[in-house]
């Protein structure tokens, strides 16, 4: 039993905060742009199959996956209507999980095993997920046919394609964002007229409304956002924030607890507000405020990067608004953490 | 219940498994140079009780904690005989749960704010934390008698100083990291003296042959070692890496399934033998390797960081070696990860 607390400056720190209000603008604002199954909400970043519901709740029953354990976690949660693994996976016994679960489950492959894998261990339909110039995952596009006779030749129903332009979803400049969208989307549909089924799912946060030869979109950090996504001319908010304690406060710097283990550093240091960031330590943050703090105050702590931030986290904690003093509201589960999805009781 | 496997290739992944060979000749050479109460070994890199038992048993009974999480996990473990919060704490909840657990629990102060919740909150004994030139926490050299008089008046036992020379640890010129020690050194026993009491803990791994000064040195990172720490002239070898799988590979890049949630980048990309990294996202690892390669294969990727590694996993894996047909002898809990410290069950 945690301690009941009733405002964000209450929680024991650090500790992840998500503002209900800026959720909810974000939740609806995509929903208007891409109704229903336009959008294939990505759950890697916020991992939580309670804010997926909020997702659902507002017509996006259809669902991406990076992990088997996020599909299963899906699948249990009731949210399984149409789970996609927007992943190579070649694992037998993760891949009987994904056959297994209570859902419709489609997984991504991209080259001869992973085809083979997904036909032996029970998999029923696959997305051929086709290179558009991000340096990662996804077959040549001269090779997607092939696969796609394969797959079918071994029983698999071929749903359509899948290509992700993440080398495009962050250019803060629009036209070049767009120009690398359309580029890596006309290769996508060339590939997707060839392979046939009709999906065609591509897409991130940063080209949600550029992306539009895409038949649905795979954005997934619009619900809460983060600091290289709020530098983006997008309609969303930021929603997420750490609550750190003052631990520490001299004439030259302040200390908060919250460091490395709260927070993804791959896009750099956090942000304070009225404050420079100095560095980051395991659980320590060295920041010099522009205002007076105390030992004992809280402060909010933006991370550059959300989803390795919240990888981190057991739970996220709602209120209506990131004052210090607003009311938590809720208390949400990270629930799709980690990485186990075999025979784990993944029961929501 | 997870499937039983009996090779690092057989892991579901990404997994991390530590090289036995290697652990233990970690732990004795460090045994062999800071005997006993010499070291007082620090649980925050491997947050693993099952490890710092492995250390007790070469006879170090006194541990360094980070977080009050640690300090209650270890004390419910059985290694309570004499635990320090290297760390600042003003939250009564805590401070409580730490003085209520069943362990002699230190905790360090670094001002009236401090020193006033440990003394309102149950806290027996103090270490007074002294700033040795790392912009972090520890008083001004000048204010700990002060500090000192104030804890005892407020009934506390002050059982020395404490005081962290981190700007040091990594220096890899041995002269270089050896002045800046003595530096921190010679203010912190300036600083012990007046104070009283008789602890001086400080160091760590890349100091410990070198802060002559300390009572007590309080390393961490040398049981299982990581990139940084790899780069200076000291006796401890890598014992932990991240086994990963292949999942996509052509003739210019690779990828295998360990991305930002499975290592900590605050000091860089992970490296892997026989490879180049490229880049590392979400859920991949994209590198050149410089052998052929196949999809399902297994890899092993060294992290550059192990302390936030670690802290995204649930256990670690041990192995008499890291060769991927190594066989799996035993699983431990990373069992003091998160920031629960009240009300938890942290039984062992």
């Amino acid at each position: 039993m945690l301690p009941r607390v009733t405002s964000i400056a209450g929680l024991p720190t650090p500790a992840l905060v998500v503002d209900t209000t800026a959720l909810a603008h974000n939740l609806d604002t995509m929903s208007a742009a891409l109704p229903g199954a336009r959008l294939r909400p990505h759950v890697k970043a916020h991992k939580c199959t309670s804010l997926a519901k909020e997702q659902a709740r507002r017509g996006h029953l259809h669902f991406t996956a990076a992990t088997p354990r996020e599909i299963v976690g899906m699948a249990h949660a009731g949210l399984g209507d149409d789970l996609l693994l927007a992943n190579e996976c070649v694992e037998p016994a993760r891949l009987r999980a994904l056959a297994d679960c209570p859902a419709r489950v489609t997984v991504a492959v991209d080259s001869d095993e992973t085809v083979d894998a997904a036909a032996a261990n029970g998999i029923r339909e696959v997305l051929v997920d086709v290179n558009v110039y991000l340096p990662r995952c996804g077959c040549r596009p001269e090779d997607a046919p092939r696969l796609a006779d394969r797959a079918r030749a071994a029983g698999l129903d071929v749903r359509g394609v899948m290509g992700y332009e993440g080398h495009a979803v962050l250019i803060a400049d629009r036209a070049e964002r767009e120009a690398k969208t359309v580029h890596a989307m006309e290769r996508l549909a060339r590939v997707a007229e060839a392979v046939g089924g009709g999906l065609v799912s591509a897409g991130g946060t940063g080209t949600y409304d550029l992306n539009t030869a895409a038949t649905e979109i795979q954005a997934g950090s619009y619900a809460l956002m983060d600091g290289d996504y709020c530098k983006l001319d997008i309609p969303f908010r930021r929603a997420l924030a750490i609550v750190a304690t003052v631990i520490h406060t001299n004439d030259r710097w302040t200390v908060a607890d919250c460091g490395l283990k709260a927070m993804g550093m791959d896009h750099g240091n956090p942000s304070v507000d009225d404050a420079d960031v100095l560095f980051v330590s395991d659980e320590h943050l060295t920041f010099t405020p522009h205002t007076s703090v105390h030992v004992g105050d809280r402060v909010l702590v933006w991370p550059a990067h959300i989803d390795p931030t919240i990888a981190y986290h057991e739970r996220l904690h709602l209120a209506d608004s990131l004052d210090l003093d607003a009311t938590i509201i809720e208390t949400w589960s990270v629930d799709l953490r980690g990485w186990d999805a075999v025979g784990a009781n993944r029961g929501s």
